[in-house]
């Protein structure tokens, strides 16, 4: 028997007819460490049938307190309904949380899908009595249709009043974000400051329409929400924040569609009662979040749609890092050589060919590139390998495609992953 | 039975290990203008045994005097051997003709590659009695690999000797370029200079690995040879053929991967006495030359990797050139947008999302997007449509996609194709 009508059941199914597309869902184990390990966090995430699976798909994340914060949203310059209200209710540094829905992404939906956003944060304030322009709004899913705002507003009352800290409602808020995701993608950290522990942690969302290019001057519809009970002012947050985006889901592509609707959120609570202020906590700090957002951008990777394996494309000694950048995302953006990852076949020819395709210059008589760990060209001329077995070592789950340039001392890497049939029925077998 | 140890023999079957994928082969009827309709010209096509596929892997073009020539290359960094030499070959701007292989790009191959395109061209030229830096060389196929020049040489001088003026040689010439093409591309056209016929022709090849930008200042391995029996100076024909390739090949893409190889060839051997020197002579000639150049690029997105559909990305109203041709571009190689095609899903929402990633002004408030013939986005808001109708007219051999930025006045055209799991396939399930 089914909910009764307007009743809202997390994981019951529903019948509602707005799609995504159908497609198996794995919910995995919850690590230890969630999104409310860090203290002075709360989630929750409930179902309102936005989507048809019996999955949640809207999310609340709140703080105790009045958290610093710093965002980055995408640089496409087709932006969400959720993002300019989003890109205002962010510039003072200050939020008390996120009510996030996935399903529907709110973009290419004019005025109204602007009031539809804030009529999200409305609701969401009036539950947890504060300013509606303390929380950030988010929307993930098909672009280009007006939200069932009659099935988010009281899906968002539901989740107040659902609010926890258990790895459980982190779960929860982790399944609200997810579209063709396969997985959960959670990281986290910690560090101490004056030998008092400061925890960092993170769930992301993201598998295609991914090549985040995020900033404050980002491609994808990812999502990525961070939280920390460290103490720290917007500015630091909002600096490390930039410099670890850079290093993270800025360096991560599955099609390097830029979305509409990228999101990248920092909530800090304080409640640690530890301050980044001093040079030695900034470093603690810059280094922890760029190991969890590495971690979340290499999950995207990982869990890209039809995805089989995770590829790095390394490109080291290169003339400057610009460089770098450049010819590592000309090989990991073409879908031939994706094609032959896939097919774990090792025609080095697309890959040296890609690189010549940078905008920057490269000199293939002076590089040096080995695949899955054997050198296949080097000096302008083939080098001597055995097929079969690096085509052996690419059917690893992670390949790696490492290309020294020999004209600097530069490097990159980007994250992607191959390009399956699976993609394709992804994209292609399913109607909006 | 087979053919002897030795023996060259076009179109029969030959068990030379050394691949280029198996794949359905459908030779066309041809045109009645063909190659070696314009005045001047001879070819052949011979089976050397490069393809395991009985079909014609080396081909020659002649023209029987020395003709006057451009030639453009691709402007990938990484050059294969024959575009190396065949830069130097063409910079006179005179060419006795042209010695082709497929199955084998020679490119990544260092010094011993360029000694082998040289020597490609030493072996043309004494069965044609030329100096050899008139024979301009090409080759497409995988990269690599050193040509197997024991059966390249002896194939030279066999096509040498079949050499022709009939549509069969055309024909044969023609199916010794293509490597995965499905059908052979050709395209004519004609004009007249002061009541004297002037006769253009084209063959090209090109179906993965294409994205070309040709230039003397061009992405794909994409060969194309014209010939005209027009009397034209080098420079003329250089300055023509780049404003055509600029409004043609240069605007084609099927996976936006550009080949070390691409090469563009005009030969015009003048045999037709008219000249190619007054204003009402050079506009005719250049529109001849567009038109047949347009057909040819518009045949290779026809026949892209795993293609179902053409795809015509048109941009008006764009502040510049430039923009409309960025934008256009975004658009075409978008792998979502390319799946929706191939879904004949109404999907625009990717389209307006890869618009906004071009790295120039664009403001989805102020356009309007036409899919199919119906308008589906305006002024930043969705239209009202019928899905299931713009699916259906999806359905089509050609999809356009029109999409004014009502902010100028300037317009480009790209031709693309659909995404299929059958590119995945071509790609990604043989080994090199």
């Amino acid at each position: 028997m089914g909910p009764k009508p307007g009743e809202l059941v997390p994981w019951a199914f529903d019948a509602a007819p707005c799609p995504p597309r159908p497609r198996r869902y794995i919910a995995l184990a919850m690590k230890t460490a969630h999104l409310l390990w860090p203290k002075g966090f709360l989630a929750a995430g409930v179902h309102a049938g936005i989507k048809t699976r019996p999955v949640p798909d809207v999310g609340l994340l709140i703080s105790r307190q009045t958290a610093t914060a710093a965002v980055l949203f995408t640089t496409n310059q087709v932006v969400a309904a959720p993002v300019i209200v989003g890109r205002r209710h962010a510039a003072a540094g200050r939020l008390r949380g996120v009510v996030v829905n996935s399903g529907n992404a709110n973009a290419c939906t004019g005025k109204r899908g602007e009031k539809d956003a804030l009529k999200m944060c409305k609701v969401g304030a009036e539950q947890i009595n504060c300013d509606q322009h303390l929380i950030l709004p988010s929307s993930t899913g098909i672009i280009g249709h007006l939200l069932p705002m009659s099935k988010i507003s009281p899906a968002i009352v539901a989740a107040a009043a659902r609010l926890g800290d258990s790895a459980e409602h982190a779960g929860q808020f982790a399944d609200a974000i997810m579209t063709t995701d396969l997985v959960r993608k959670t990281a986290d950290a910690k560090f101490t400051v004056d030998r008092q522990e400061v925890r960092l942690a993170g769930v992301c969302k993201g598998s295609g329409m991914i090549g985040p290019r995020l900033g404050p001057i980002g491609h994808a519809t990812m999502l990525a929400y961070l939280t920390t009970d460290a103490l720290a002012t917007p500015a630091i947050l909002k600096k490390l924040l930039a410099a670890a985006a850079n290093e993270s889901f800025n360096a991560v592509t599955v099609d390097d569609h830029a979305s509409t609707n990228d999101t990248l959120c920092l909530l800090a609570s304080g409640m640690s009662g530890a301050k980044i202020d001093s040079p030695a906590a900034t470093i603690s700090f810059a280094a922890a979040l760029k190991d969890v957002c590495q971690s979340l951008a290499r999950q995207i990777a990982a869990d890209g749609e039809g995805a089989e394996k995770i590829v790095t494309i390394h490109v080291s000694g290169a003339q400057n890092e610009t460089a770098a950048k450049a010819i590592a995302r000309a090989i990991a953006v073409s879908p031939l050589v994706k094609c032959a990852m896939h097919g774990n076949d090792p025609n080095w020819g697309r890959i040296v060919s890609a690189a010549g395709m940078a905008a920057v210059a490269f000199d293939a008589d002076r590089c040096v590139l080995k695949l899955a760990g054997t050198i296949v060209f080097r000096a302008g001329k083939p080098a001597r390998f055995s097929a079969p077995a690096v085509s052996a070592a690419m059917k690893r789950k992670e390949v790696i495609v490492d290309l020294n340039c020999n004209a600097g001392r530069a490097q990159a890497t980007i994250w992607t992953c191959d390009l399956s049939k699976e993609y394709v029925t992804i994209n292609a077998d399913y109607h909006t």
